[in-house]
């Protein structure tokens, strides 16, 4: 169909054109549930900070697939024998790994879709997704769910070096300007091969492994966990939860359909049926911006006064420390706070707390990177590296933050 | 102040980093009225088209700032005096000069906010921002009505090579991934220099300027007039009018509060008040696709139909000829939809019309860019170059199209 | 044999990695025929004007290669048959297309090898090259001498846009930082196809045909032709006949051997014997450069000074100019120099000179660019553009130069 | 002059354009000692393994001043007072730091210059061109030399974190397409700040001078190390201690001038007169690859089987190890070799020879990188980090290698 024909093909300002291998590819990218990704930022808040960081979860799905037919091109260059059922299940797999993803899903996920987690949901949408595309989904499904043999095909799709991180490092970096995120994922395809069904990287690759490590490293402390995303992610928490906390006290809030759906009920897994999936598919970064907007002129001083902060990117103050913060410290802070705004000391919260961050650019107790070495044997990544960089990177290091008005300084 | 140190860099993925100057601008850029930028796409519906498109009118006009203060650099390097005052009224008339854009201004130009153009509204955020920064704009206020009487100062901010178009050229090509439309703004603004208050290009940069006509024709066609595009654009457009037809039926349609005022409102220079302007200025992108969202439930089958396209993506066939095409050849496709939606034949005009868009990418009639020759005259750039190339240019090209419901095909 | 393995792929900053295919062709690459183009500039002189453009036709002919596969892998996709023979012989002809270019070949065919052209030579590499190899490169010559039926496999290889073209406008950007002339390669490869055994583009990358065709043109005068490379060459040019005339008047030079013999024979195509092809075969840029650091300290004035003015780079000036210049007009400066250098006025015709230069972007005369319309029919690329910059991308270009001393001045 | 205008601007494919700030560096530039450096390639054989890595030591020496000058805009725009004088003084210091390399240098300095250093020669440039420029070089010459007061002045051009070694990263990096030794100059330039004289780092860019260490490293193993440029380098410096031995000998070998001044000359800081520097300045990349070209004709079975190696790049096979190779191993691989080409076994060790190369990304022992800390105290970079990396990268890693010629395999 010509229809079709015109659309085999997307730009790409990174890998310049991706191709859509075929007519189901192409008709789940088509589907609502898959366009509304579209409508969802990659990065959350982070365009706050980095201004042209404004990719959507659409864009970074292509890119993944993309990756996905060089590695499969790849592996088979090297004898591993991939069937057409085989490598269709991958690139189904990978275009759908992050779909369950809702808007500023941490955020959401802390706030008003608490017990459900994104990968559950993204599995929901594959399940129903087989439903009306006739089983064609199985495959893929099963690999998802690490159901299938070749454990490969699983690492491709989701370990310490798969092809959603290799996107998302590239991508990040590329719309965000943080040039160092940058990885070489041309050349980490390359290196792959398998190994007893296993997804191992070629030992002259084990640089590149590094210095993906540290780009990831680089990326979580200078984007994702940068102070000011940071900070804009925990207000856009507590304006969910005061939000839900007024609409279950009655109180009737500006904002769309689907959005009040899930302030006004709790969801498990167990009554997430087909009507809550769609109803979650109809939200999007426009249902939570848009809410926000409109409770700026809100009677409820902490849901208008929090609004406003991400609305004008005018945000609480926010103070980063290697140390653990004493609760005590911030009391006098608080009773200022509530001298000068007439709210109660428990209402401060809102406006002044602590927490802490955590990252651990590559995990020990997880599944390994494994590097093939010319004697052909196998080992973890982390013995394989001349320095012990790698260990030090497989160390968990938490930051302690505060936050609280600028006023308050 | 800490707060502005943090906050003087910006990240650029195109140019590494962006200053801000000075206290001032950092205030500007603060403004609501500026951060509201941040939430208005810079290529409207082009991401629909191209999935990386996704930068704002907030990014562009700081790249526009950016280079403004290289072309500040390199006219003072060749003897140019510019003093500081003018120096900062350059920095803010680009900083401002879009600043009157509503989201998808082109199609709600055409249906809500008729009689109004961008420019002026621009120009009336300037004024509202001169009274609060207690005339502080005045001098770039006087350089963006072209009252001022250095003319090249009005020329880097509005002509056929101005900082707008460097970065607009540049920034969409980077983020659509339409290589071919970058533009080598560095070596374009290496070439400039002033001749009698004129902005004029050193000679040897006339291929360079040849070069930037081309990739503005080549951006016209293959993004900003790409057919699909064009197609949401109309259809967006649709949309508008219909929802302000009903709104002045009487018909209660969801949405915002700042889009009810302008679709229940007739707005004219005369009655574009202080009030109104505070209502354009709550206007952005999650207003317009938050109501299309809403508007797909909408009893109306225009709205509803139409506003679903957009959503999902899944538009009007469109197609392009070099002739005109006659309106009676539409009729009996209209009167196969009429019968078949149980629509009226005029309702049909919300989906099956016709239209001509139209390109020039140098117009002989604007003020010319001026090519500075080697024995110090000055010409007309579409009398230095050596072929004909400039000529066609000036050509305007004009494309008909004709749109419809793919089910008619 | 695990050393092919390890040479499977070369880095190249432009597209990545290059893959060898197979081992007839990474035994090609290993030849001393075709190691030698290691040594051989691509760009000739122009490095004395763009410091980074010291890339060699090595990489070049590598990079055409990639591009071929690019090529092929298209064409396949789109149902054109290619066999595996023919997949071999396009990659052996583009890989060898340019492998009888010698150094600086310009100056050199217009000096010490002026009867036999560089594509005859490469036509002598490949049969002796057929002959080692037995036989395997058959199908690659007759493709390169267009006697192969399928035109489209010539005009991959030589056309008004074929790989090469692609790969050393891309290259020749690359490396000189002229960015404007930089093309779109994956683009163009992308929007090709076969129809009746020719090469064509699709209609909707017409765009990418004319900034292909805009960009050839910009690098001819802003690199090619620039002038600093021009006055380069043309004394490059005046050295080796300088050379040679010394050396048949039984002056003995100090120059390598290879470069020796070819000052020292007139080769004509009846005389390109084996032994002469293995002689040729041994020049490159360091014989050339080596003789002018060498000859910087000869007795004779004129070789020495024109010498000293390559190797330090303090060269005659050079004017352009749109009219041609008089011959009389040079009389009074050849005057005072011989004068002042107590030389012959006959003599000073090495330093003071003057020449024209002509360039045509795309050429009416030659077989065309194939644009495939939307409607199946076909037509050259001049007559689909919708304005007429085509047209007068095909007007020649002529341009006048004189040469003499700076002191002259 | 109009001849300074027209050079004032360099073309550099990762800067876009390089400015020389004034007519003393243009002089500078223009000098045959400097213009030199267009002829010495900065990676030496690397060409051999990246086939793009053609770029020479003049254009790096361009990209550094280009660093430089931006370094002084940070520095100044922080409040930083360089004078004038101190400004050209790092402009000059920076562009002539490495211009006492000769061609090869690694190979050169362990065979025919082995008793003076590259970087005494660079003073002895310096000296004698300020003797020329009657004395605008003495500051620069000062900071050179480490005398003068302001250290972070020196620190700008040689230290752990450098023009040079900023430079050097990403160019080589371009060229080679060896992406991930890229390193972000912009940003660390940004970062960087003067505290008590001494060039910091402001904490925020740590993660980023983690990066640059990473980078260098992984330069080092895979582009200055690799195995492949390593062995090829070895077999260089045999080939000149051979022919140096020769000469010594009183065989005539056929070369140019200069090198084999420095082949029948033992030079040291003593001898290393006005006219050895003169002799030293003529000597480039096209001495020593032009020698080894006519070398392969040598009746010298050793220097003609070497010369062979390195022109037609079929390299001796080299192994890499973790472990010291014990020298009796290669006993039986000599035996046979002298047996097989009638050589003694002495002679062997041309051929089959053993040896370590080490690298250590970060000195504890050199000059610090310090950070300058939020609470404005100053650390070694090393105990700011947050995890372990950097004490890592500070260990030394040694490997092992051995070489045979690939039929002993």
């Amino acid at each position: 169909m010509s229809q079709i024909n015109k659309l085999k093909i997307f730009n790409d300002p990174i890998y310049g054109f991706i191709t859509i291998p075929n007519a189901l590819i192409y008709d789940l990218i088509q589907h609502p549930y898959f366009q509304r990704l579209r409508r969802i930022s990659q990065m959350g808040l982070s365009y706050l900070v980095y201004p042209g960081a404004n990719h959507t979860r659409f864009h970074h799905a292509l890119g993944c697939m993309h990756l996905m037919q060089k590695a499969v091109d790849v592996l088979r260059f090297k004898g591993i024998l991939i069937s057409p059922e085989e490598e269709n299940a991958l690139y189904i797999a990978i275009l759908l790994h992050d779909i369950g993803h809702g808007p500023f899903s941490h955020a959401m996920e802390k706030s008003i879709v608490e017990e459900v987690h994104h990968e559950e949901i993204s599995l929901l949408f594959m399940n129903q997704l087989n439903v009306e595309f006739k089983g064609k989904l199985d495959l893929a499904i099963k690999v998802f769910k690490g159901e299938y043999h070749r454990k490969f095909m699983l690492q491709l799709i989701s370990s310490q070096l798969d092809m959603d991180r290799m996107d998302y490092l590239k991508r990040d970096s590329y719309y965000s300007g943080v040039a160092e995120g940058n990885v070489n994922s041309e050349r980490l395809i390359q290196m792959m091969n398998v190994d007893k069904d296993y997804l191992v990287i070629e030992e002259k690759g084990i640089y590149s492994v590094e210095k993906f490590l540290m780009s990831r490293r680089l990326m979580y402390w200078q984007a994702y966990l940068h102070k000011t995303s940071l900070v804009a992610e925990l207000i856009l928490m507590r304006i969910l939860k005061r939000a839900k906390e007024l609409t279950l006290k009655g109180v009737k809030l500006s904002c769309s359909e689907p959005l009040l759906f899930f302030m006004e009920h709790k969801v498990t897994m167990e009554t997430f049926d087909a009507d809550t999936l769609d109803l979650f598919a109809q939200l999007d970064d426009f249902d939570i911006i848009g809410a926000l907007k409109a409770w700026q002129k809100n009677d409820d001083f902490i849901l208008s006064t929090l609004s406003k902060m991400i609305v004008n990117r005018d945000l609480l103050k926010i103070k980063l420390t290697n140390e653990k913060v004493d609760l005590e410290e911030l009391q006098p802070l608080k009773e200022r706070f509530a001298a000068e705004n007439n709210i109660s000391i428990a209402d401060t919260n809102y406006f002044i707390f602590k927490g802490k961050i955590k990252n651990q650019a590559y995990s020990k107790e997880a599944d390994p990177i494994r590097i093939l070495k010319k004697d052909s044997s196998v080992e973890d990544v982390i013995e394989s590296s001349d320095q012990l960089n790698l260990k030090s990177l497989s160390k968990s290091v938490t930051k302690y933050y505060i936050c609280f008005p600028k006023q308050l300084l």
